[in-house]
C-alpha cells in the first residue's frame, strides 16, 4: 500500500471482503483496510451474513455495519444465552442504527468518520460493475478523493498464504486424499462412475468437507477408460469401470471456504505399455516441477524445463499451457506456471503442480500436488502415493 | 427487446450465458442473441468450458466460438468414438481458428459479422466491471452501436420460467425431500447435527443432487433446538438432539444448475403450546400466500394480507422483510413478495413462499413451500407433508 501511495484498501469482491475479514459475505460487501494501524478498520455487510459470522468465528474486524432488513427477536430472550446467541442479539442492536442506509452510503459516512477524504483509496474494482452507485455517489460527495485500481494489489498480497489459509487447504486436502483411498478400496469391475463419485463424495462429506461444483451444474470431477480423457467439469455417468481402465480424478473438496486441486489416476488391473511410460514421462515432469519450485525461480522458466523434460522422458509431442498454478479463496491464484508468466517464486505461495495429458480414444493420465514454496525442501499437502495407482482384481 | 428497440441482446454474466444457452461457462463468456430469427446467435467461450457442455448437453446454439488454449489431442484417435469424443475432435478444430483472439474482440467480430453494427444492442451490465477491456472495444470499433442496459430486461425474461427450468427444480425438490425424510427417519435422541446433516446430504448425493454451500464456507442449512433461531448460512455443530427439540431446514440441493429453496420443521416428541400455536399461526400465512398467488395478484398486497394473517391467527408481534421470492439460475430471483414490489404475478412464474419466525433463546420455526403461479390452483413443487413434524420417541 505504501508503495502505491495509498491510504486505505477498500474490498469490494465477496472474495476479497472473505480474505481480507474472514467473514463470508452475502450481498453487497466492502471491507475497509486502513494503511496506519491507528485508523480503525470496518466491514459493511447485509444483515443476512452475520449469522454464520457468529457460528464459525467471529471477524477480527470489530467495526462491522449491518445494512438491509432481517428479523430476529430478541426481546424474550431470558434464559442464560450462549456465546452466539448473544452475539446475535448484539448484531440486532447495532443494526438498529444503520439499516436504513444502502452500503454505498454507509461506506462513504465511515471514509469520513476516518478522514479518510483527502487521499488515494485502493479499490478492487474489477468485479465491481460500472452502474454500481458507489462510482457516483464518491465523486459527488467526496470529490477529494482519488480512487486507484488495487484488483492487482489485492491478487499480489492474495499469492503469498497465511498459515491460516494453508491449514485450511491442508484439512481440504486430507479430506479428498481419505475420500480417494475409499473410492479406490470400494472399485470393482462393473462398478458405474456414479457408485465410485458417490463414495467419494459422501466420504468427504462424513470427513467435514464440502463436495464442490461449478456453478451447481456437474458432478464430482471423476472418470473412468476413454472417458479420462475429458476435462473436469464432466459428470459422473452410468459407465461401468472394465479391467484395464484407468480412473481419474481431478479437484477436491472445500473445507472452510477454501478448496484443494489435486490429481491422482489409478487403474484396475495392468496398465497398457503406452499408459505406464505415458504415465511415467508425466511423473517425472511433476517431480521436476517440485523441485524447481524455490523461491526466486520463475514462472515461466519451471514451465519451459517441465515439457522439456516430460518430452524426454516418453511423450515427445507433448503440449501443455501450463503445469502449474497458484491456489487460495476462489480457485485459481496467481501465478500461472505457464509459457508467459514471469513472476518470481517466493516463499509461502500455494503451488498445485500438474502434467495433465489428454488423449481422445484413449483416455487421460494425471498426477497433480500441492505444495508450499519454501527455501529447501517445499512443505507437501498432498500425501497420497504418486504411483498409477494399481487396483487388484475381483 | 422489441419494446425496448434492441436488435440483439448480449449475455455476460455467467448466469445469463448459461440460461441463453444452456452452457455453463468457465471465465468470460458472452451469449449473443439477436431478435430476428434469420440472424443466427452464437456464443463465445473459453476453450475449457465445453467438455460438460458435450457429456451433458450440447447448446442450442450451433455457432460456438472458443478462445484461450486447451491440448486434448486427437491425431490417434482411431477406434471408433462415441458422441462426446466425436464432439470434442470437432470442438478442438474449431477452435484452431478463434484461439489467438480475447473474448471482447471475438465479440465485435461477430457483432460485425452479423451485421448488428449500427443499431441498440441490450446488454446486461450489472456484472460486466468498469475496467473490462469490452467498453473501450466497442467505441473505438463500432462506434455507432449503442449499448443500452440490459440487466432488468433479462432479469424480468427469467421472471417466467420455462418447462424445463421448472422441471429441473422439481426434481431438486424432489431430491431434497427425500433428503429430509431419511434424516427424520435417522433422528433420534443424542444425534448431533453434523450426524443428521450427514444423513440429508449424503441421501441428496445418492439420488444425483448436488448440496450447496455459499462460497464453499459453510455445511448443511440445518439447525436443532434454539439453534434453529439462527438463519440458514450456519453450519450443524456436534450440538445432540434432546427430547422436546424442533429440527429445521431451510434450502435444499440442486439439480443440473438448478437450486430449490423450501423448509420444514419437525420436533422429536411434545411440542410446546407456544410451538404450536405459533407453528399454525406460520402455516395459516403460507396458505393463504398459496392460495394469492395468482396471475394479476399483486406482489406488496400478497405480503401484506399474510403479514396480517399471522399476526392475526396467533403471533401478534410478527415482523418480516418478505414472506416469498422468485426463484431460478443462480437462486433468488424477482419478483419479492415484500412490502416495496408492486410486480403483478403473472402464469409461469416459480415462488417460494415462506413465514419464517426466528426468536433467540428459542428457535426457528418455518413452512416454506415451492409453488409455480397458475391461474386457478398452483402447481405445487413441494409435496412433504407441511405438519410441524412429529418424530417419535426411541
Amino acid at each position: 500500500m505504501l508503495e502505491n501511495g495509498l491510504e486505505a484498501l477498500v474490498a469490494t469482491s465477496p472474495i476479497n471482503v472473505f480474505y481480507s475479514s474472514d467473514m463470508c459475505p452475502y450481498g453487497d460487501a466492502f471491507a475497509l483496510l486502513p494503511l496506519e494501524r491507528s485508523v480503525e478498520p470496518a466491514i459493511i455487510t447485509s444483515i443476512s451474513a452475520p449469522i454464520p459470522v457468529i457460528v464459525m468465528s467471529p471477524p477480527w474486524i470489530r467495526d462491522v455495519r449491518y445494512y438491509g432488513e432481517f428479523y430476529t427477536e430478541t426481546r424474550w430472550a431470558e434464559e442464560p444465552l450462549d456465546k452466539a446467541e448473544k452475539m446475535l442479539v448484539d448484531v440486532q442492536e447495532s443494526w438498529e442504527i444503520t439499516r436504513r442506509r444502502d452500503p454505498s452510503t454507509l461506506l462513504i459516512e465511515l471514509l469520513e468518520e476516518r478522514g479518510l477524504i483527502d487521499c488515494n483509496i485502493g479499490i478492487d474494482e474489477s468485479t465491481l460493475p460500472k452502474s454500481h452507485p458507489f462510482w457516483n455517489q464518491i465523486k459527488v460527495r467526496l470529490p477529494a478523493i482519488e480512487t486507484v485500481s488495487a484488483s492487482r494489489l489485492f491478487s499480489k498480497i492474495r499469492m503469498i498464504k497465511t498459515e491460516e489459509e494453508i491449514e485450511r487447504i491442508e484439512n481440504a486436502v486430507k479430506i479428498t486424499e481419505k475420500a480417494w483411498e475409499a473410492a479406490l478400496a470400494s472399485a470393482r469391475e462393473g462398478m458405474t462412475e456414479k457408485e465410485f463419485a458417490f463414495v467419494f463424495e459422501s466420504t468427504m462429506l462424513k470427513e467435514g468437507g464440502r463436495p464442490t461444483s461449478h456453478m451447481g451444474a456437474y458432478g464430482a470431477p471423476i472418470a473412468f477408460g476413454h472417458r479420462t480423457a475429458f476435462v473436469d467439469l464432466a459428470s459422473p455417468s452410468y459407465y461401468k469401470l472394465r479391467r484395464g481402465d484407468l480412473l481419474r480424478f481431478d479437484g477436491g473438496c472445500s473445507y472452510m471456504g477454501y478448496g484443494c486441486d489435486m490429481a491422482r489416476t489409478a487403474v484396475l488391473g495392468e496398465p497398457s505399455d503406452k499408459t505406464k511410460s505415458y504415465y511415467d514421462a508425466l511423473s517425472e515432469g511433476v517431480q521436476l516441477a517440485v523441485e524447481m519450485a524455490k523461491p526466486g525461480e520463475v514462472a515461466s522458466e519451471v514451465f519451459d524445463a517441465v515439457v522439456e523434460r516430460v518430452r524426454k522422458s516418453g511423450i515427445p509431442h507433448y503440449r501443455r499451457h501450463h503445469v502449474g498454478h497458484g491456489w487460495g479463496l476462489g480457485g485459481y491464484n496467481p501465478p500461472l506456471i505457464g509459457p508467459r508468466d514471469d513472476t518470481e517464486l517466493e516463499e509461502g505461495m500455494l503451488l498445485c503442480l500438474e502434467t495433465p495429458y489428454y488423449e481422445v480414444g484413449f483416455g487421460g493420465l494425471m498426477l497433480e500436488d500441492v505444495i508450499v514454496v519454501k527455501k529447501g525442501e517445499p512443505r507437501y499437502l498432498t500425501k497420497f502415493d504418486r504411483r498409477l495407482y494399481p487396483i487388484g482384481a475381483n
